[in-house]
């Protein structure tokens, strides 16, 4: 049998020591149900769909149930998938009620690879909102009422942020109303949600099928309190991930990305590390090379005082050997991966070194397999 | 006064001779517009949002009024800005109930172009769906019933084109019942509505106010019966525009894109157009490099038959020159520009030299002024 690999992240960002034992967890037993799929011969697209699902599943992660809670109290979540062969790409933005929006980017991916439709229109490649939802029914996606992937804590989460908005809200309302303020007031600086939330649980994977195909995932449910209707990286093009098979002369590569949703849309991460991955014959040099140069040292990033972003990739080099490897600047990042050599799933917590300050610092690892 | 420049279009695709001159007018007509506010001292987003308006108003334009109806007989938007001096962009998808889509887009560059909000929380970017709408009300933008929006001759396209389709949907089914077809039924080879709908009416502008700074956008109805929720190119970043200032050993660059959606967006058409035309002392070499290269022989594209696309751009070289130019695989493009030395406006319908194959020809030009 052919040569296969999964690997998946469930985040780059700030992941306590408490919880570290339950992601490590969630990274093996995802990693092995996708190993059984793949050592049956299962195709990319399906088992890199199967891994997100998985981490959506979980409510430790803020993707499917138990994502972050909008600025109505809702779940609107975004997810994307990149196969490739053909090079199809399909996504959902802003989606309600569908518990794995993962298999509705999937449904369109497949879509896509398959007949046009009547009239010679096209597939969509992504869709949004209250339309995407219904495509998802129409394509045989099972809906529910939003509240089945709310759970206690994201509620607990929604309430506390809320209440400290609405405090900043009436103090501002009540500067406008009294020009002359007494004393500057310290709320917002003590409760700032983006330093609250530092977990970015943006989940990903990336499989390599027995045929050698390559596909990417990612899932998220966006940040807490974000305005309705908000899109993210999990619903870009080039943003979330990306795939492509080996070619001549050309490796193949996979990348999936997790971190602050605006700095991984405005560097088109996931396509700009992969192509700068390519680049090079030395893999890492090549992720380094992307952190540096259109990262940590982009021009679009200019006004941001901290880049938070991180990559797990992979590439296949002709000697048919792979690597996978994986690069943050945020505080942690949780990786797990697993291939038809390596018969264990590996998890790495993967933390910045000591000294090394989050948004400005990069670590890398990788292995391989 | 510093040199300004004006560019605006109404679409790459299929314009009719009879209809050539309100397509000449209306692009004449808001060069002159934004050309009186550049000579006034406008900055580039307020400008290129009031060139887009004025296209959007127009009902000859598949962009706000007149749009084309999705497949739920509704109008659904995407219009997106990005300047050039802090890259920042701003888009909505599927939105509703809103006359000009560009307006909403204009407020979200600017939100972000300005504070952060309370509690640290970033800006969106990218809105889409009720949730644009909501964004938009809540920030002092108008929303009017969709049905405001929709054209009789909208209605009657898609009152056509439905009709078409439910024949081939009915067929499909009867297809289905009857597993032994008597005869090979031509209905759907000869109402191609991807053939009929030839007129790709993304329209689009770039200007180049008096401080240098660049500024570009583009707005479109989308596709007649598309998908409720689909997200086109002129919501995606990379796709539609894409806008950067002049910087010590790197020009000035604008583009703005036109065409077949999906074409578009797995180029990534709009940035990689305007990175080529960075790359070459020639303006149009840069630009027929990334249609030979990124388009028509893209590994993208490679399942597609004909690959249409127009891009109008400017590049603005350090001499204090500034190249207006445009290309296109499509039948057609109607271009218009204008600027401080040039105090006429100027209208070419470009069209395919005679011999061209739309989707697989490539003509352009372009001018120095």
């Amino acid at each position: 049998m052919s040569h296969f690999v999964v690997a998946v992240h469930c985040g780059a960002g700030y992941h306590s020591v408490q919880k570290e034992d339950a992601y490590v967890k969630l990274c093996k037993s995802t990693c092995l149900k996708v190993y059984h799929l793949l050592e049956k011969g299962r195709g990319a697209v399906e088992c890199v769909t199967e891994a997100v699902k998985s981490l959506e599943d979980s409510l430790l992660t803020n993707a499917g149930v138990g994502s972050s809670l909008n600025i109505n109290g809702c779940v609107e979540c975004d997810a994307c998938i990149m196969e490739g062969k053909k090079l199809v790409f399909g996504a959902v933005g802003a989606i309600s009620g569908v518990k794995n929006p993962v298999e509705v980017s999937a449904t369109l991916v497949n879509r896509q690879l398959g007949d046009k439709l009547s009239l010679g229109r096209l597939h969509p490649s992504v869709l949004v909102g209250d339309g995407a939802k219904q495509w998802a029914e129409e394509n045989g996606i099972k809906t529910l009422e939003t509240r089945h992937l709310i759970t206690d804590e994201a509620r607990k989460t929604y309430q506390s942020h809320k209440r400290k908005l609405d405090i900043v809200n009436e103090r501002d309302s009540s500067k406008k109303m009294k020009l002359t303020e007494q004393r500057e007031d310290k709320t917002e600086e003590s409760c700032d949600v983006e330093e609250e939330e530092k977990i970015q649980d943006t989940v990903g994977a990336i499989v390599m099928d027995t045929s050698g195909n390559i596909a990417t995932a990612v899932s998220s449910g966006g940040i807490s309190l974000k305005q309705s209707g908000r899109l993210g990286p999990a619903a870009t093009y080039g943003a979330g991930c990306w795939a492509y098979n080996q070619r001549p002369g050309k490796p193949g590569v996979g990348t999936s990305t997790s971190g602050s949703g605006e700095h991984i849309m405005k560097t088109l991460l996931a396509r700009e590390s992969a192509l700068s991955i390519q680049q090079e014959d030395n893999a890492s040099l090549g992720l380094s090379n992307c952190y540096k140069n259109n990262f940590l040292e982009s021009e679009f990033l200019e006004e941001e005082d901290d880049k938070l972003a991180g990559v797990l990739a992979l590439k296949q080099n002709e000697e048919d050997t792979v690597e996978v490897l994986w690069g943050h600047t945020t505080d942690s990042m949780c990786v797990g991966y697993m291939s038809s050599s390596l018969k264990k799933p590996k998890v790495v917590m993967s933390r910045l070194p000591e000294g090394g300050i989050p948004g400005k610092s990069f670590t890398m690892s990788g292995v391989s397999i």
